[in-house]
């Protein structure tokens, strides 16, 4: 059987242009001679369709669509993800399924395992199925799942059912899965792991289809695959890109195959793509073209800007210079230079004026009291409030520069340079900022080495240094990963060798700026562990703070 | 059985404080004569700890706090929520559970229903039980149920089993539901409802222990109650406030009682009370106890203003001034009338040569283009910084003064008028402040009538009116009542007789803005669907927009 595997970027809610993709991929194919063409889960929705699941008109769009797609691809049968109702007496009002056209008529097998853990909320919304039976078509018996119904594998299991030991009773030919899986930097090799384990366990192909494409904070990087049944990767699709690709099962199950080994990514390349598709389609979804960003000759807003020009054309991106009195000669210097390299537009804008002019009027407020960190805000926020006027009054978005060692200990100014529509290095560490900065540079000197070399500062007071107020970043990363990312705490952090002292203020700086993050932009994700909507942590709490 | 039901406020994570606020009660109960004391759902951690439960660190702690009550507390049994570990080999690694502690010895009995939707994420962390076991002590049997486990007993089942139709098979004598029931307004009638139900049903008496106090957004209202076997309310506990009482089981059995009528709290003054406790908590918790909030001599500020001078004092609530050219007189005279209605501090710092500033450094950039949005805002944004400099130098918090009818549209400047650690009336709906102002003033005028009566403006440009640029409140409120909370899509709203255009207009607002409520502070929940944690929306979509 000829099969066709759409990996396509979906818009959320935008029903229109997703029919309109599955129905050209569906008929490309069919020209091509695929018979059964497979789409991503909830493609029809667009993955995740969050909230809007909980209107009963947007559940009756999604039906919509697959009459649609039903009407209009007569000759070639097509799997595709779609919200459909419980019409059960009892449980969740929805279930995750996929859909089966063929000849018009539609069928569904519903998603068993609902993952309902970090950026997942799929409980919220769907009743977990308990009804396992295999697909028939063509002669073929396949066993289709959705996504997570094949991840119940691991050592540890997260449900107490297993979809694929039910459907093999029925003796399945090969098994499809429809997926949404996003991004992180170890994703790619944790999928992998888990879908070979699945043709190890049931010993027939896979045929596995991923989304592509960024939903806000969500990056999804295609990596499609079909595994034969001698577990080999038969074949694999692009990383970050749409692409469709056909596949004859007949050949899978018969033929021994050369594992079709894929380019292996490095982790910092994978990091940088999938940044770039996630600012990219940012702007795309929104409708937006231009970005703008202060530049201050650091290395997080240069990094941000090479990913941004990467993303939008450096022409349609933005840096504005803003020094202050405190801001030292090679800051100004870097950051022309760095905009000249790009070939990107800048404007300077200087902020002492209107410094002089708050310190003017809060003169009475204020009277002798020394400077502190009030005054080192309103430089930043004066800042915002320039960028942002530049946004209203020409039609950028405006782009965060924070890093998470920043956003993790508060290091910023809320209202100021945290501001932003988008965070496109809220999940990268700061060395692994001087890692994508080099990565940048690899081939010539896009980023100044000035920029990379000296020591970080925010150059709000004079002589300023991230060092002053900060333990080390390769010292404070280490304690932000394991705090983060592996849920340690303070003892477990000390059995690994660290100090006590730091640890104990570095938690503390986390958990008592949790309010800060809480007003944060959307975060680009790229860790097992983002801060945004996969990790939620109460304001008012009093843990390690 | 005497029985004590202890109706307290948690603070998350505190474990010192939650502990001993545990012991203190269950000596005080103990000396009373109380043979079981009875607190309220996950009172060891406080309710919600979010993601403070993936941490080891933050479940031994709360293992250990259970061991630090039961070593303390000798002669009086205690039944206690606290999260526990799953030992089984599949399934999520946590239950819910209620503790019962008696001699020093501890069992747990598990919440089976699990409640994943609007503020709640239970099944992210916890595993549904499936056993049902009554709890015998002193001769009786106890139904012991943990707050969603009664709740499956509508029309419209969201679960597949109902745990007390299990319990009954064991014929207990009585149940004892341990909760953790946010407010909304309709909440308290709600809750009362569904209690009689289950009495209703199981024909056996009910004890209920609720949580009161504020985390963050939410309101925990109290309201603990006794409902004998005939179906009567036999006592109820304070709103709003901590409380204990005593109960004699077999009187309650043996007796028939008049309904211990509740006084009727109206809507407003539930809203009312809720929101000063909400202030007040969210203040305490985080040892702060001054706030500053912008007075622009308009109803929002005025009743937030009001509302944080009776959680805190008058005296701790800074109101500031900050007049534009803009400005009406009649504003700057009713902000000043309120400050000193109240006996509140003010200041006065105009704007005008801070925005000139701004003008001028922008000059360059923005020619002879006209006078727009970017003009506004920057207005707004000047306003923030000053507000956020005072705070950074004298250790307020600001108040977020917007109200939900102007979050739901985008009616307000992002880095602006939308900042704040907390909004405190971000789900008040505009016709609801009014009916607030209204209610603050139904002794004597509190709140200038000419605030309350003159029609709402933003006051950033010439003569400017909010119904220059929306509908009437009465009508946009309409509008965002049926499509926020009873989730109306566009024909079900024409289907209310409302107009076509406005409905699209206003839809496509609510989604349009979702990106700038991404970045506003934590609002006060009053309503059953709020800003905020409850409702989850993609920002990047393209559905009613």
């Amino acid at each position: 059987m000829k099969i066709a595997l759409a990996q396509l970027n979906y818009h959320i809610g935008n029903f229109e242009i997703n029919i309109q993709k599955i129905i050209n991929a569906a008929n490309e194919a069919r020209l091509l001679g695929a018979e059964l063409i497979v789409f991503a889960e909830l493609a029809v929705s667009g993955y995740p369709p969050r909230d809007f699941l909980e209107f009963d008109d947007f559940i009756d769009r999604c039906q919509d669509a697959v009459s649609t797609i039903a009407l209009k691809c007569g000759n070639i049968a097509i799997i595709v993800g779609v919200p459909i109702r419980n019409h059960a007496e009892k449980g969740k009002p929805l279930f995750n399924a996929a859909a089966f056209i063929s000849d018009g008529k539609v069928q569904y097998f519903k998603k068993a395992l609902l993952p309902n853990y970090d950026v997942f909320d799929e409980y919220r919304y769907f009743e977990p199925s308990s009804e396992f039976e295999v697909l028939h078509f063509k002669g073929k018996k396949i066993a289709l799942t959705v996504c997570e119904d094949l991840w119940n594998i691991g050592n540890d299991p997260l449900y107490t059912v297993n979809p694929m030991d039910e459907l093999m009773k029925s003796q399945p030919d090969f098994m499809i899965n429809i997926a949404a899986s996003p991004f992180d930097y170890r994703q790619a090799k944790a999928r992998t792991e888990v879908l070979k384990k699945n043709v190890e366990k049931y010993e027939i192909p896979l045929i596995y289809v991923n989304h592509v494409g960024a939903q806000t904070e969500l990056l999804f990087d295609g990596g499609s695959m079909v595994i034969s049944s001698g577990n080999q990767i038969v074949t694999q699709l692009s990383f970050f890109k749409e692409e469709m690709q056909m596949i004859d099962t007949d050949a899978l199950m018969n033929e021994i195959f050369a594992e079709n080994t894929m380019k292996v990514h490095s982790e910092i390349e994978l990091i940088h793509d999938a940044l770039v598709m996630g600012i990219k389609n940012y702007f795309e979804k929104l409708g937006f073209s231009k970005a703008v960003l202060g530049l201050s000759g650091g290395i997080d807003s240069a990094v941000t800007m090479v990913l941004a020009a990467r993303a939008l054309g450096a022409e349609n991106v933005l840096g504005v210079l803003m020094p202050s009195q405190y801001s030292s000669d090679h800051s100004v210097a870097d950051a022309l230079q760095l905009a000249l390299n790009l070939g990107s537009p800048y404007k300077t804008i200087p902020i002492k004026k209107l410094y002089e002019s708050f310190e003017n009027q809060l003169e009475t407020e204020f009277k002798d009291l020394p400077f502190g960190i009030a005054e080192e805000n309103i430089q930043a926020r004066i800042r915002g409030v320039l960028l942002m006027a530049l946004s209203n009054k020409f039609g950028h978005i405006v782009l965060n520069t924070s890093n998470k060692s920043e956003a993790a200990v508060g290091y910023g100014t809320l209202y100021g340079d945290m501001n932003g529509g988008l965070s496109v290095l809220g999940d990268v560490y700061k060395t692994r900022v001087f890692e994508l900065a080099n990565y940048i540079n690899k081939d010539n000197e896009v980023i100044p080495f000035n920029t990379i070399t000296k020591p970080p500062s925010a150059e709000l007071r004079p002589n300023q240094k991230d060092s002053d107020s900060l333990p080390d970043y390769e010292i404070l990363d280490q304690i932000l990963y394991q705090y983060i990312e592996c849920r340690k705490g303070p003892k477990e952090l000390i059995a690994l060798g660290l100090d006590e002292k730091i640890i104990n203020r570095v938690l503390k700086l986390v958990n008592t700026n949790e309010y800060k993050r809480h007003q944060t932009p959307p975060i680009l994700r790229i860790t097992p562990k983002a801060f945004g909507m996969g990790r939620r942590m109460p304001i008012v709490a009093r843990y390690l703070s």
